[in-house]
């Protein structure tokens, strides 16, 4: 190596974009500064992930598909950039309505539901454009949009009206740079399935000014007893909407990495605005999904298959039973109060900390659960509502059962004299 | 639905980032214009994709891990972002080299090379910054650093030099908003290894200039007889570099959308800018690859494996006989040169279209030609390299064969009388 130094000086840095993508979720999670109780084995119920356990598990079939696939050899090329035309086809299939008809163009299959959200965020605003979102929320929204120097504007949900979004707040949030709105039904972290009535009255908003709304349906099938989803797009035939959706959370498939954007275009809204060209140029940066995973989806997705409905139902049965035993359970414990969920894998826990001793807020509430009784929940804070918790309730009974256990134990341990 | 319509008008637009992201490759091939002859059975040597014959065969081993891994059910759930540690070992082991030693912590996996390059241009580059690439070029640096509204200088490689870089012209271009230089090595589309001494040259320019290096070496090991491949991080302790590989192109599974990135520091320069931190906030907004296929690297991408070893190094003379019989036959036609390759699925050829009749450009040419002998090639003009044309080697020998009787045959008939 040559050895004739310049005067020029090393300066590399990360760029904003970088420094802007960090994931709230992870800085919490990570800073902590809390340790688990040596003396008790840890119990997480923090990530939204149904395979940590192992008492979830994927359909025999799923896993035969693919099998069967990789076997033939015939799907290890570049598959293009926007999916397998087989796999478009299967999605539009699986997720139009009998108001909302979809072919394969509308479909764009991309790496998780987290990359579907890029494209529609990254197809729909620029720098300096502002997206609502709502607040609780999954943190990824604001995570991708800042990558992007996209600003975000959170919407309250309000807790006292089953986490409803306030119409009132989210008009006085619209302004000339607002360019989307992003609803996430069923909801993370709020475990809330919304009414119809309700999406009617959030497409009106949308409707008044203009509007396209991203839908985050990701957990479409997971609904409890008569709670039934209702897809955004099946309810308005004015605003255009790109709707979110994948096979992580019903097929308990997160690590495959498989989601789409379904564009549901109104009065050629997004062809005259390319949106749907715009989506596929931005496709064309990481070139799409596995192709394996691509491939099984006809089969997969077939909503004639009876074998695998009743096994997504069978699952999703198990998640209720779940569910109902946290808010049994939950509600005895001193100082808090579980808001009943109606559909996806989480539970919203209102804290009441004036009932205890020597618990401030959220974080120390969990921190010091984790600490006392090895019980690893996410705090409230993370998802901008303080003095509540997530929990994520996948685990089996019996160690749902002993967490709770645990969490009641520690509510009265820190019980007001 | 209800209907009090507003005075706002809908005006909804794809983002400038969108627009930026239209991929060179894509405008050209569907724009075309010109149709192949119904009359020839169409032969195309345009895409780097070697599963599109069916002759060169994944490594049974290959989906013997992957099987059973996908019966074992564990795996899944999601990764952490950056990958899972064994996979992160794994690829650690693969890529480093006695002068440059690495662990799973220098490692982020990413959904293809494509993703990898996405996240080292996002990482090291703003917006308004620019970044040095090679042309002729792989045009997806110039389409990721777009959406990012990074710019684009091109340095030249020279042709009659066998691609090697115009250091000089390198030099020209750097300013103070310089902040990286992409190097691709071995070459696409040029099918070209540089020899040790260039790439000291190369790295000597960025060590003048304080430049971090990207080096994308996705065809590292697809290197032709006497010609070595040399990772530019053996080469350098002063100069960070940022490596980019994946399973791709070694393995003939482009479908399965695996890569990474290797971070090699150099006296703390990139852990000082936080690059490392940078690429793990980048890597959560997508969330990684899939999951199956990063279970499968320890075994895959063990250096120990003579299995493995063995095979890649038949598929690599299969490609260098290939190579070979591109070379000679082309030879032969009239007005072209090969540019012999060293490495790589690509070779590069000059046409010299004063000896046509009627054929002005590599454009013409490649449109000509797949309207009259249905083979279809990609025009130098793609890569920012006027008058050649590219043909990917990886078809079995006898449609190589006739692909090159047929390309003969029309630069007969289209010689100048
Ligand atoms: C609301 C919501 N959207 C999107 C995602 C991301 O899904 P994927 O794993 O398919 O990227 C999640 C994952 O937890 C989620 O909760
Ligand atoms: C030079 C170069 N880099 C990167 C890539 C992308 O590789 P991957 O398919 O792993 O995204 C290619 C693909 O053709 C390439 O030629």
């Amino acid at each position: 190596m040559q050895d004739n130094v310049s005067q020029r000086k090393w300066n590399v840095e990360s760029s904003k974009s970088a420094n802007n993508a960090f994931n709230p979720i992870r800085r919490i999670v990570d800073k902590g500064g809390f340790k688990p109780n040596p003396n008790k084995s840890t119990i997480s119920l923090s990530i939204g992930d149904p395979c940590v356990f192992g008492n979830l598990n994927i359909l025999d079939y799923a896993n035969d598909l693919l099998i069967e696939n990789i076997k033939s050899s015939k799907f290890n090329g570049y598959p293009p950039s926007t999916g397998y035309e087989i796999a478009r086809e299967a999605v539009a299939k699986y997720v139009e309505t009998p108001t909302s008809k979809l072919t394969s163009k509308d479909i764009i299959v991309a790496s998780g539901a987290s990359g579907a959200i890029e494209l529609a965020i990254g197809v729909l605003l620029n720098e300096g454009d502002n997206i609502l979102v709502p607040k609780p929320g999954f943190p990824l929204y604001e995570c991708t949009s800042k990558t992007k120097f996209i600003n975000v504007k959170h919407y309250n949900l309000l807790e006292k009206q089953g986490f409803n979004v306030d119409l009132e707040h989210l008009r006085s949030l619209i302004d000339d740079k607002t360019k989307a709105i992003l609803v996430n039904n069923p909801s993370n972290p709020c475990g809330i399935v919304y009414s119809k009535q309700h999406l009617l009255d959030i497409i009106q908003v949308a409707r008044e000014y203009c509007l396209p709304i991203i839908a985050d349906e990701i957990y479409s099938d997971l609904t409890f007893g008569e709670h039934k989803f209702y897809p955004m797009a099946s309810l308005t035939d004015k605003v255009p909407i790109l709707s979110i959706g994948g096979i992580a959370k019903r097929f308990l498939v997160p690590g495959w990495r498989l989601g789409w954007v379904a564009i549901h275009d109104r009065d050629n809204i997004f062809s005259n605005g390319r949106i749907i060209e715009g989506l596929i140029s931005l496709s064309q940066v990481i070139l799409g999904p596995n192709s394996l995973v691509q491939s099984i989806l006809p089969k997969l997705l077939d909503p004639q298959n009876t074998q695998v409905k009743e096994w997504c139902s069978t699952i999703t049965k198990t998640l209720e039973s779940h569910s109902k035993l946290t808010v049994d359970m939950l509600s005895k414990a001193n100082g808090l109060k579980p808001v009943c969920s109606s559909g996806t894998m989480y539970q919203m826990i209102e804290i009441d900390c004036s009932k205890y001793e020597d618990i401030a807020d959220d974080n120390e509430f969990v921190g010091k659960l984790l600490e006392e009784q090895s019980v690893f929940l996410l705090q409230g804070t993370v998802f901008s509502l303080p003095n509540f918790f997530r929990i994520v309730f996948c685990a089996p009974i019996d160690k749902l059962t002993e967490a709770y256990e645990r969490i009641i134990e520690f509510c009265e341990t820190h019980k007001k004299k």
